[in-house]
């Protein structure tokens, strides 16, 4: 599995949000090839701002692992986490960060750099195309 | 109430937390002199970074209102939030931030300056010396 592979698996969650009108936002977290937590943005449907898909997939993965602390975990997520999000992925000292599509509106690069663990490795622009059409789409019809 | 007596109840909050072996932080959330929302740090318990006491007060405030915004609120804290909190506390919109020590190490005013709503405003030092000291305790019993 590449990192293509397993963002194609997040924008798949990210298809979940879509389908229940949420901004369609989606994430994976993968120990050692395997998925051990899933999430995607459910703050509508929960009318819960914290339900981020990260918040939900670091959530879920702790309990696969049975540890709160995610160290040889990669976080698949299809949009540049926000600050929350960014600042959750750090507390869990997730190794790896892999999104795709920048948000330069509330992204953490802009607004909290120094967010995540100072060991982490980032990958950004894997499927960046289709993460931010997804979002672009959901949007458009929004206005219309 | 003043924003003493508020204080301390989310210091009963941290209390909770203390007992439960947690790092004591405790939290309310008062909206027209109603408390619509409460928590204190559970991550060990739950085995969840995201298990902040404000992300559960927030969590619980939103269900309380029946909607997610918490704009007329204010949120009282032991401790000044870290990032993720600050993040889900802007998010929420929420429109006035109380809380009690500073928190060079982790605290948001360091690393995410920005992560508020532009409209929240910010009193700091309520009880600070109790939130303090608890925190301090807490760490000087781990380590002896």
């Amino acid at each position: 599995m590449t990192d293509e592979d397993y963002m194609t698996l997040a924008l798949g969650e990210a298809q979940k949000a879509l389908q229940a009108d949420e901004i369609p936002i989606g994430c994976i977290i993968v120990s050692q090839n395997r998925i051990i937590g899933r999430g995607h943005n459910l703050t509508e449907t929960l009318q819960d701002v914290t339900a981020h898909a990260e918040i939900q997939a670091i959530t879920a993965a702790a309990a696969t692992l049975g540890g709160k602390y995610l160290k040889d975990c990669t976080l698949y997520v299809t949009v540049e986490p926000c600050i929350m999000c960014a600042g959750a992925i750090g507390w869990a000292q997730i190794s790896r960060l892999v999104y795709g599509t920048s948000d330069e509106k509330k992204g953490y690069t802009r607004f909290a750099p120094q967010a995540l663990h100072p060991k982490c490795s980032i990958t950004q622009g894997v499927r960046a195309d289709e993460c931010k059409q997804l979002i672009q789409t959901f949007f458009k019809n929004k206005r219309s």
